[in-house]
């Protein structure tokens, strides 16, 4: 069956699409209700976030829209150093977008908010012209414990830079899907729920902490180099790369420190938790490539540097220009 | 200027768009932080809820997109007796969409938030091939007052079914617009928050309320006939229809219950509390033509009926098939 303008009228097509996608896979009590607001428990500081995804393919090598629309506001969330807790969607649907699809992204999406302990609270569906395209919105709610203060701002003179993982995967496997290339690249897309609980329960003093998305590694830390008025210096014999990844930088030029994940995170910590904090990232789901990448220093405040394998040192500048389009 | 998809790399392009439009209008200290959730104050339960908004034209006589964004999100926070605090906001961009038109846009929901009292605190960007087409959406959370339970599943035999205003106002608008037809008529795009404000401040025991969206007044009172198993009996002859509006609906073949709009709702209430409830809404802002236009009986159940002006009873079908697309 194939989407029509019929579907977005807010009548019973509506309704026969809500009901033979939506409410049967996010099915639970809140969501059930069918008003138009979800009513939940809520308590001291929220955290609230949100992410439209326009991924295309809608499916590749290691994930889909679905998945990727849940890890990446649950993993917003998780940044902040809030439990996430509530998740909104809104999909806007192209005319001819196949319902067999979108009831496997949804499935996905579904299985996704399980694996990190979110509910779906709330939805809605719009359709527009188009050739079959499906967008996803989510958005999230997410509680805060007292006494956490986790910002860009807070990286420190001497601070280790951690990252939980392989870099590049994602934007790899979604660019070698669109070139048909054939290789065993996956992406990454996964929640990061179990790396931040793992940080917390060894108590680490976590200082700024934000997921690698679009943009890359690069794009973070420039943000945390000019938030914090300091200067990120990495090593570039530490960066984690699967070598199927590097491989197919090499072959078409690409770096891996702009390429995006949707499952990788970058942690600053003080020098004297960076093992403790390395430690619970390896021990989790998702975190077992992790590594000391490098540290925060002052050398040229609100800069980047490489310390390049063959001895040099390079400035990684801002990324301009469009990166690859739709990748999240 | 016109967005090109280097507007959704991430990078610096996507900044410096973010800086020049967003951030300036929507400046406030949480959503200026910058972090990748937004941290906000809460306690007690929670209603929270998600609208996509994909309306063409994008700005049209008594409103556009953004000030629509704002309200239709708004309304339905306030229809589960919540008060609307934050709201979060997801834009989906096509290549070639205009800047000065986006800033407009920006500065509208900006307007309409302040009006509405609601803060901004979370925003995205994602730029997608297209003609310039602009989609956004708006996720919000507001605070649920103890004691309250307002719920479809309520309407209870007896009671009155009020609207608050007249119907068709949005549909006729944008219809007018595309069909170019040069007529008087207005969207009614509004925040129906001092509306439930007074009814709350009347202390009026509120059974049910819903906004008047797509699907008009027909698909409202079928869902409320449907969750609570009674029977909702209009008389044609106390429908609030503005004169432009009734006369367009002539022209065309209209019918004004099956018409959207989008600064109306439909309150339930016990008849003992009936003209208390039409005073509140009527000394109101947007509220002035309010009317008790029905009564919850048991003599069809599940159904919605209408007695004509010539004496008849008609039944208000579900409804069927497109109705008008893209009208929020």
């Amino acid at each position: 069956m194939k989407i029509t303008m019929a579907h977005g009228s807010g009548g019973r097509a509506t309704g026969e699409l809500i009901a033979s996608t939506f409410a049967k896979y996010f099915n639970n009590p809140i969501l059930n209700k069918m008003e138009d607001s979800a009513v939940v428990e809520g308590s001291g500081r929220l955290a609230m976030t949100t992410d439209s995804f326009v991924v295309t393919p809608l499916i590749y090598p290691g994930g889909d829209i679905g998945r990727l629309a849940i890890c990446g506001t649950v993993n917003d969330l998780l940044m902040s150093g809030a439990v996430p807790k509530y998740i909104t969607c809104g999909y806007i649907l192209e005319d001819g977008a196949d319902v067999d699809l979108l009831t496997q992204i949804v499935k996905s999406m579904a299985e996704t908010a399980a694996e990190a302990g979110v509910t779906i609270v709330a939805g809605d569906t719009k359709v527009i012209e188009g050739n079959g395209g499906i967008y996803i919105n989510t958005a999230g709610v997410g509680f805060l414990p007292d006494g956490i203060n986790i910002s860009a701002a807070n990286c420190a003179d001497g601070d280790a830079i951690i990252v939980s993982g392989n870099l590049g995967d994602h934007h790899a496997a979604i660019l070698s899907t669109r070139m048909e290339i054939e290789n065993e690249i996956q992406s990454d897309n996964a929640p990061l729920v179990e790396i931040v609980r793992a940080l917390k329960e060894a108590k680490v003093e976590l200082h700024a902490m934000r997921d690698v998305t679009r943009g890359g590694l690069a794009t973070v830390l420039h943000e945390f180099a000019v938030s914090s008025g300091s200067c990120m210096e990495l090593w570039e014999e530490k960066l984690p790369v699967h070598p199927a990844v590097q491989g197919f930088c090499n072959l078409l030029g690409l770096d891996p420190l702009y390429m995006g994940n949707e499952g990788k995170m970058l942690t600053v910590v003080p020098k004297h938790d960076a093992e403790t904090a390395l430690q619970a990232i390896r021990g989790s789901k998702y975190g077992e490539h992790a590594a000391i990448i490098g540290e925060v220093t002052h050398t040229e405040n609100g800069n980047v540097l490489v310390h390049t394998k063959v001895g040099g040192v390079r400035t990684v500048s801002e990324l301009i220009g469009e990166g690859l389009p739709r990748i999240c």
